[in-house]
């Protein structure tokens, strides 16, 4: 019998050589039943071009299972078949999925964080810049990756996609067709992405269009999302993003990432898992996650870059600034870089090589949190001192992270624990250099005098809370662990 | 007869040797009505001790004026007197207004822009360090003191005044009796600041208090500021603050400057001049302008320092960078200053010396001003371009000056006037080496081809537009002038 890892990809092809009446691709209806232990689950067959029809389904339960084929096509219909779904290969997880209300996990529980990237249009380049994309991302310290199946025409991205989604013909382009080659080779990036280990965001619309996908009929957008999920759904990695700056795409009313900074979705309907937001203001992160009660993610922090688009010029260390404040409220963050080439191969269009500086220390910070993190970090409540959410910490049980960024205390004590016997370690961490350095607790040289006199002190310590000295310096932070007897340092 | 130049304080007073019965400060009544040309204004007089009553005017037009004074004492009843105003004194320019809705500017008309900073309690430390701040005022480049008359009790302010605020016997104090000795030098230290042309924002209430200040009654309250109006109210740069962070300040209604964030006083209330507000998220400022409709001044956004208060330990560039949002988006910005001393010698407390290095970046800000502007800048609109807002920038008239901040652009277009003429001139400003580097003219390296080929464009250039290339660091502004014939470099 056939055999499946878990959370792979199981594939039934079916060649039918009696021709057949008509547009493969409208007029068959075909989908298959795949039944285990009394569950069971209808999944969309598609046409994939030279006769031949194909049903995926990813399994996540080990075990026999079997399917059924249904079709008003007669030899594709009543089809049987099963397959054995064994112990997934190493390093795979299962599809993510929320996990702990603001966070997520994957399918065995092993913890998610999303550290995303963007390259909208980079299946739709050169194959020799798709392969050195791939390249990048396997040392970049992603995990999840943005990416558009239309092709894009925007400043930047304006050559034609390598090639046409649909069947073209001299300008004529057959929305009742798709291009079974660009789809197949969409399948195998997907595939690529998720041996890296990493995330597809797949966005279904968007509106940076010239070849008039943004006209599309309501019959024309289903039929498509019906072959993109047909093909793409058995794939543990892809995650879909209904819409790409949706408010600037008026004619449809599906959507998530925002484009206008002020204009946001109503992310509380049941059947959207996360919050996409797109907002430099990085310190409501907390904001929104109270208000939607679900992850936040915000996927445009703005971009390290230097082209004259706002959204695509900050710097190096204020993408790195972003991340942290962004994860240290709660949240998660996206990467995006736009730097200006005499050729116009910007990683955020096409992918490509980086160029840019934020990329390590975004994945050192990733690296912090895995060394640490296991459910999800909470925000340290701005309630517990008035002062505290002019900075960002948060915590999991008695591990802390805060960081300063503008701030540069040379002592701190607040939102730090009552530590009189030496419980704790204590590091600070620079972002940018990326260096730990163990520090030691430090009486605070204020206000004991102060507490004895009594009369109205306003901003007097937090009885017993212990302090830090600190290097006084920009864009630190400070980690608080609870000491353990293994003597880490 | 006595001179006194236009702007100046005339001081009458009476000494009157027989015998008061009662308290000076509570049994005796006294004011003087100044006519000038059928104009007439009644003015409080005041106890200065050693059986002194003095009555202080400053005259707004030239020639003669003269007064009559009331009072329940027969002595100071009835006696008469006058001056003739002359012609300001070199430099006076007389009292701040309000000007042009957002702004402010002297009485003879010269424009007056904020750039402030804090000591709050100078005037009650040692008298070297009081002659100190005023040496260090001299050349910071600030023309606004924010300080208070109380004295402080806060960390890192927890010494005795230099001299008490009311007569004072063995830990008692008595309310009903000011200590003319502390009033006659904050006098003194208020001219000598109107000497060095620095405003004093003199701030009437706070709540750091340990000797029962907070706790007087409102009787109490109201005598205090009769007498401080009457001995201060004369000098032409006195500001009137009714409060410090009001809202910890629970015994009190009058109120200006907030203390929590999200917490903001009712400004629309007509004797509320002008905006003091407290609040780090600079790029908000356009906001409360057009809210409230009158001059922002910010005089908290944080201060340079390193304590551990997230509210006094932001990095001098990050002090340097609110004054530029601040003032770009059509507000006015304050300066204080909190590094740690082992004497607890912290400027925004106790003044003396400025150890940052904020204080001349913020110079260079205003000279760049005085040198252009007039009338006071307008922010150039959020909806002249939806991006726009996530930078900053302001113009009055054809003048206009743009501020990137974190963003680095190597081009940059949006917000500039169209200029096929060579009309303007530009200059590239870094903000923090202080200088400024003629750019010119560049035609941007995108989006003709775009442009041509119709589709939805979004992003695309502004028709007609003109392009600047610029450094592509952070931390710079563009300065748009139009071209001179004196041939201005």
């Amino acid at each position: 019998m056939t055999v499946t890892p878990l959370w792979d990809a199981f594939e039934a092809s079916f060649r039918v050589t009696a021709q057949c009446s008509g547009n493969p691709f409208t007029s068959t209806q075909f989908d298959a039943a795949f039944t285990q232990s009394g569950r069971d689950f209808t999944v969309q067959g598609f046409y994939d071009g030279e006769s031949t029809w194909r049903v995926r389904f990813m399994p996540d339960a080990l075990g026999i299972w079997s399917f059924t084929t249904r079709s008003n096509v007669a030899a594709l219909d009543g089809q049987t078949g099963n397959f054995t779904c064994i112990e997934a290969l190493p390093g795979v997880h299962g599809p993510v999925h929320v996990h702990n209300q603001f966070h997520f996990a994957h399918a065995d529980g092993t913890p998610y964080r999303p550290f995303g990237t963007t390259c909208y249009a980079w299946t739709h380049q050169p194959e020799p810049m798709q392969a050195q994309t791939l390249t990048t991302l396997e040392s970049a310290g992603f995990n999840k990756l943005r990416m558009a199946i239309f092709p894009k025409h925007y400043i930047y991205c304006e050559n034609e996609p390598l090639l046409p989604l649909f069947e073209t013909t001299e300008d004529q382009i057959d929305l009742t067709r798709p291009n079974v080659a660009a789809f197949q080779l969409l399948d195998r990036q997907i595939v690529a992405l998720g041996k890296l280990g990493i995330e597809a965001d797949v966005i279904l619309f968007h509106p940076y269009d010239r070849w008039g996908f943004c006209q599309m009929t309501i019959e024309q957008d289903e039929r498509y999302l019906r072959y993109v999920i047909a093909r793409l759904a058995a794939y543990r990695n892809v995650w879909w993003s209904m819409a790409n700056e949706y408010d600037f795409l008026l004619d449809h009313l599906l959507s998530i990432h925002n484009g206008e900074v002020t204009a946001k979705y109503d992310y509380t309907k049941p059947y959207i898992t996360h919050i996409c937001v797109q907002d430099w203001d990085v310190k409501r992160t907390a904001e929104w996650r109270a208000e939607f009660k679900k992850p936040v993610v915000n996927d445009e922090m703005e971009y390290e870059g230097n082209i004259p688009r706002p959204w695509g010029n900050i710097s190096a260390l204020e993408m790195v600034h972003r991340f942290w404040v962004t994860v240290l409220r709660g949240g998660y963050g996206g990467h995006g870089e736009t730097y200006l080439h005499d050729q116009d191969l910007l990683w955020w269009a096409k992918g490509g090589v980086l160029r840019g500086e934020s990329a390590p220390r975004i994945k050192f910070l990733r690296d912090l949190l895995d060394e640490d993190v296991r459910q999800g970090l909470t925000p340290i409540e701005h309630t517990e001192r008035w002062e505290f959410s002019r900075v960002s910490g948060a915590h999991e049980g008695e591990y802390r992270l805060l960081y300063f960024g503008e701030h540069q205390p040379a002592h701190w004590a607040i939102g730090l624990p009552k530590d009189k016997d030496g419980l704790y370690e204590l590091d600070s961490i620079d972002v940018w250099n990326m260096t730990v350095t163990r520090v030691e607790k430090a009486e605070l040289p204020v206000s004991p005098a102060l507490r004895q006199r009594g009369g109205i002190i306003v901003g007097a310590e937090p009885e017993a809370a212990f302090g830090v000295r600190l290097p006084g310096k920009p864009y630190h932070a400070l980690r608080v662990r609870p000491r353990r007897e293994d003597g880490r340092v």
